[in-house]
């Protein structure tokens, strides 16, 4: 078993902490990233401060395979993600011919790409653009750091144009067990399942359905054998409990790209 | 104007970085934070991984004036909060009287307190319990760190439970003003506007509505004067652009408490 590769995410913007909005980016990149075998490791979210965005880029670039941020690279004085990338990497901000291009694409009256959205042309000396096919402003790629939109729809259709980049582990292989017992009496069993399956890791998730108590299990693992076996014996104990399984995905095997 | 009092968010939990679950969490703290004077100021997701919880509270206890846990409090293996915190402060995880009698009252037949569920009455040495109305297992204080569950029911009559402890400092004030106009269109004369008011926080969010691109600006602060000045100019722009401003929330006090 090699190490996992890990990914980071960094939300950038002062609406996701005001409550504003609810952010969607961080489960889809989880759950795409776990396609490929890559694990979505950290997630920060953090404000549009200049010094706190440099800092934490500088920090997770360092510590993680990847690293993706979403949000700030519009066109207002608001977005300031594409600036504080450069200076994490100590080079300018600079006008982008091929962005350039793509802008003016974009705009059919010349008048329209104005200096408030030439902004979004500009972008880290040596990055490498990312193509947005919705709005033609792209994000951008400096090394391990890839740089999106906040919008989810655009964001998406980002990381599906780069996903084939990134170089992923084992993906990850999961399988759910449910039942309507509680997670105290299933606890100990557990564990012990658990010491006997150190690659593997298994969640317990507490439900409420129809007003009675039960528990979700999910076992995940790189080996689709550990799973199995380890989830088998989730099914005995639930059965054991003197209660129904009344749920079981099956491992899923979520190896995709 | 002093100071404003932050406090950072701790979400643990592999079922947030899977994608698993989505976590409902955020949202609710940052508005109830908002509301009297706590403005969060940074969020972390990470994993249940000991060395990463415990590095992650040291830091982030250091840096803000108030940390929020989610997660991690129940009885199964995965559970490691407690234990965490505990070590983070350098003190044992200790059965606690006052919790274990708690627990003891929920559970009608003794033997259902098992010693798995025990560890629900396990906190750090030194703790302050957090009620916990609706199953009994406490969450903690240790010093300016809330340990919370992630249930989101349960955190939040949790939180409810302990915010008259937080000392906040000004409420923030929020005013949204919108129109059928592109954030490229506005972005020069909103980058002038939020340099007349440096004390206020001007937000652009491009939304789409019925086929038409729009604009959503919203304006925060501690003073309601600097709100509705920066919010008027704004809604001076829309309409010298030739749009309606279809949405004004006016002053929004969200002084609470």
């Amino acid at each position: 078993m090699s190490d996992p590769v890990r990914a980071c995410l960094i939300i950038i913007g002062n609406e996701i902490l005001s409550g504003r909005t609810h952010d969607k980016n961080l489960p889809y990149l989880a759950e795409e990233l776990n396609k490929i075998g890559v694990r979505l490791a950290e997630t920060r979210v953090i404000p549009d401060i200049e010094d706190t965005i440099i800092e934490t880029v500088n920090e997770c670039r360092a510590k993680f395979d990847y690293v993706f941020t979403t949000g700030g690279i519009g066109p207002t004085h608001d977005d300031i993600t594409s600036n504080c990338i450069a200076k994490a990497f100590g080079v300018e901000n600079a006008l982008n011919a091929e962005a350039h291009a793509l802008l003016k694409s974009h705009y059919e009256n010349p008048e329209d790409l104005n200096e408030a959205r030439l902004r979004m042309a500009h972008v880290p000396v040596g990055a490498e653009l990312v193509q947005n096919p919705i709005s033609k402003a792209p994000g951008f790629r400096m090394e391990n750091v890839y740089v999106l939109a906040g919008v989810p729809m655009i964001m998406q259709v980002m990381f599906q144009g780069i996903k084939h980049q990134l170089i992923g582990g084992e993906p990850m292989v999961s399988r759910s067990v449910g039942g309507y017992i509680a997670e105290g009496s299933i606890a100990k069993v557990l564990a012990e399942i658990q010491d006997d399956f150190p690659q593997a890791d298994i969640g317990s998730y507490p439900f409420l359905r129809e007003g009675k108590l039960g528990t979700t299990l999910v076992v995940r693992g790189e080996s689709a054998d550990d799973v199995n076996q380890a989830s088998e014996r989730i099914r005995l104990a639930i059965i054991e409990g003197g209660r129904d399984v009344i749920e079981d995905t099956g491992a899923v095997e979520t190896a995709g790209a």
